[in-house]
């Protein structure tokens, strides 16, 4: 089976999608993942255009089972010498194995926006590709506009291309740059590229015309063996080819191997962690990943889907680590409760937990990222958690002139006692999780090793505004164990109060028990 | 310039959508629109399975100038008479020009689905198709699951094509039902119709592989000229083939004549009429349409596209009534800042706000989407905004018992008076947004106007967890007017506060001088 190597540029050109920034924190999250699902190449960083991404490239070194660092650059600048170049230098400095070096394929590009002639454009090509190359680099070359280029003077397109392989490249990818190319013009472009160089060809395509996905695998069935990609599609403008979609797509429709194929099944968790990390609402129209992907609506198709799956399902939902959805229908959201509860509650019992769920949703609760309130819900109804503490009253209080103040106080009763505390903090909720933590850890010492991780906000029906509900998500660690909860309200206070007491309460019922830790354990794997 | 028929699904096979659901005024006003951009048939909707759309072909009935409205049918259950059939005589009962009739086109669909064999599946087709031309009605006939169909046994699926031609069908409409085909699949499916009929044919695709848009330009270029979608490829799962990608594709790309092309230049408003009407966001990355599309964040972009425009522009975003966006960001640097105030600043002025720009990213802030903030700085930094009231202090209090009690002090100086007020919310911002408004207006009336339509919080290095920083940003409407800001602060009010503080300024900096209400929403285009 032929191998079609996936190279991620999520970190470098995804970042350029409106709204998206991300910390080097999370690029380092996204990248062990990308390296975990058997990408062949992460694109780290452009350094000489964002120099913190530098300590991205030293902490990443020789960490990767699979994955190959690249960092991103463009050739020299016109009219000095190659050496000169402070762009060229900063990634030698880099020590990466691999740098993905960019450069013009297209006539107008080289008179018009930079400015040069064409002859020294083909210069800058095969002097950057060879100074990167000499210092033990392997060089991919990105022919930037080369499919506009070609349409317009072919003859140049591929000169370039000649000198990128005279200069040593490893690798000589096409891109449609603008991504308005039309898969007929990319089919045209790799074959024209096949006549001029043997170097193995890569695909970057671009999705201005709705076509990233369908041009990066027509690259690929006329000969190219590399397709550059994002996780989601992010990138700039329309942003680039869907990796979530050109892998499975790669895989199953075309018989090729690419990633670790073995991780497809798990394809969904990958996309919407990133979608998280990066802070952005997941498509749920999204191919394959998508909430709706396998939803059925029409009353014909889930009546056919019932008896037979593959009647309006193009691929088993399991392959890609999806679950069917019948829409319009009390049985949705059932069989995950199933199977998760299923030896703790028994079929009325698991009828009730749907209709609470089903309401606490319409409310805006989610629970899929929030096991540890969920898990809380079911044990709850049962009786099995008692009331750790009584909460009277918690009161906040933000003056802000020249400085700003916060505090908090709550009262709490445990038992016959009254524990009433302040807190400052920060902020608010920070003031608030101060106070509670004062009181608390009088009578429940663990409650000092619970240690709030992340935290996040988000804001429903963004039309209501500043009125608008707001769901917070929690996320702690008590002794290496995640709890993560979940809490609602137009208050966002209440709502991180909510969230707050949950992962308490989680944690004070799971210890009661030592039992308890393995059971929470794998209630969330 | 060859023809390709455009037609609709929205009404039937949009509303298929998870979330999605249209009444009837909302039907009506789409389809206005629909035959206003020269859509020529509009699907209305299914009469058998959905009552109310009888009432949609009353009402539409002779209204329109360009499309046709059709109703959407199946073929006549098996074992009884065609004229017995109550959902094809209600078609009749409509008095529709046109009716589209979907049958199986699949040995698997009819076997195991309708439970039925072959050859009654043929008769069905047939004589359904025939029941209906004979009393004077079009008839599209969709041959469903055809491409799955034609694979598993192409002699059959061919034999329905037939037997709807028989019967008198005016078009044949070639369905990828499940969604999962690629163009290659398209392409065979497409030629070897040809060879059985010569009657015109359409493709219906959908987007479970991504490829619902490349897929129906596979069929136009093997010889289609029908194009079933929907307006934002709503649709069920993943959706049908989007329209607003289609259509430019096919006019611009492809040298087609479709749709009323004039009206291409409205597109972006055609995509988000009908978003807000279905009440779902509209998708930022969207090929043309979206609020991305022509959104420039790399700064080599940028600076190239402040040269020449189609650099990295595939079309004129004015074609299809969009606006080019140069988004500041830490990735953008200099030509970003350039693109908006060259003609403001000068060198020296232009190098200290990127220094600035960066020092606040790199605190949080984020510019890309907050226009309003950015031009505020740019004009305080040249002394152009005055105080137009000083905030001496603000106290946000919230008490939590039984219920939660939220409520705000504001404190403002305008010129000698001093404004005290207090404003009661939902939550500590809406309290806070409430108080400030009744101190303001009282000397600024066009305050009043000002309306918040959305608000977002993001937490950033959410590893601080509560204690993090969190940048806010606030969208806000005046007279149809945009106003976008930001705040960042590690207390949330803080941010709110300051994001809040900047509309009230852009708004009344904006409203002083007349000229810059362009001005302003220039600098945001």
């Amino acid at each position: 089976m032929a191998r079609v190597y996936l190279y991620d540029t999520t970190l470098r050109d995804g970042t350029q999608r409106r709204g998206l920034s991300l910390s080097l924190e999370d690029k380092l999250q996204i990248a062990q993942l990308l390296d975990d699902y058997g990408m062949d190449f992460i694109e780290g960083g452009w350094p000489a255009s964002n120099p913190k991404d530098t300590a991205f490239f030293e902490r990443t070194r020789g960490q990767f089972q699979t994955a190959q660092v690249a960092a991103f650059g463009s050739t020299r600048r016109k009219g000095i010498l190659v050496d000169e170049d402070a762009s060229l230098r900063s990634i030698l400095e880099l020590e990466v194995p691999v740098a993905t070096l960019f450069g013009k394929a297209s006539v107008f590009q080289v008179e018009q926006i930079l400015e040069t002639d064409v002859t020294e454009n083909l210069r800058m090509v095969e002097e950057s590709v060879r100074f990167l190359v000499e210092h033990g680099v392997t060089v991919i070359f990105d022919a930037e506009h080369y499919f506009d280029g070609y349409r317009a003077a072919p003859d140049y397109a591929l000169a370039v291309l000649s000198a990128a392989e005279a200069g040593g490249a490893s690798w000589l990818v096409l891109c449609d740059t603008n991504g308005g190319g039309l898969p007929i013009d990319i089919r045209n472009g790799v074959e024209a590229a096949k006549t001029v160089s043997r170097l193995p060809l890569g695909i970057h395509a671009h999705n201005d015309a709705g076509l990233a996905v369908a041009n990066s695998l027509e690259a690929v069935a006329a000969g190219a063996t590399m397709v550059q990609g994002t996780i989601n599609g992010y990138g700039e403008r329309c942003g680039n080819a869907n990796l979530c979609t050109v892998w499975p797509n790669l895989v199953w429709k075309m018989g090729f191997e690419a990633g670790r194929v073995e991780r497809l099944k798990d394809l969904t968790r990958l996309s919407r962690t990133v979608s998280e990390i990066a802070n952005l609402a997941a498509d749920d129209g999204a191919p394959y990943v998508g909430e709706n992907a396998f939803a059925h609506k029409g009353g014909v198709h889930a009546g056919a889907v019932r008896k037979h799956p593959e009647a309006y399902e193009h691929i088993d939902p399991a392959q890609v680590g999806q679950t069917r959805r019948i829409l319009v229908s009390e049985l949705s959201g059932r069989s995950n409760l199933l199977y998760h509860f299923d030896s703790l509650l028994n079929a009325e019992q698991i009828q009730a937990l749907v209709e609470q769920v089903k309401q606490l949703e319409a409310d805006g609760y989610q629970f899929e990222d929030a096991d540890s309130s969920m898990r809380l819900m079911v044990e709850r109804s049962l009786h099995h958690v008692p009331a750790y503490y009584g909460v009277d009253r918690f009161h906040v209080s933000v003056t802000h002139d020249s400085t700003s103040i916060c505090e908090a106080t709550v009262r709490i009763l445990v038992g016959g006692a009254r524990f009433v505390e302040v807190g400052e903090g920060a902020g608010p909720v920070h003031a608030l999780d101060e106070a509670m933590r004062k009181a608390l850890t009088q009578v429940y010492p663990q409650v000092r090793d619970l240690h709030l991780t992340d935290y996040k906000v988000r804001v429903l029906n963004g039309r209501d505004a500043t009125g608008a509900a707001v769901r917070v998500w929690i996320r702690s660690e008590y002794h290496n164990r995640v709890i993560q909860t979940v809490g609602v309200s137009r208050n966002i206070l209440v709502a991180s109060w909510q969230a707050l007491v949950d992962a308490i309460d989680f944690l004070l019922w799971s210890e009661e028990a030592p039992s308890r830790h393995q059971e929470a354990v794998e209630s969330q794997a």
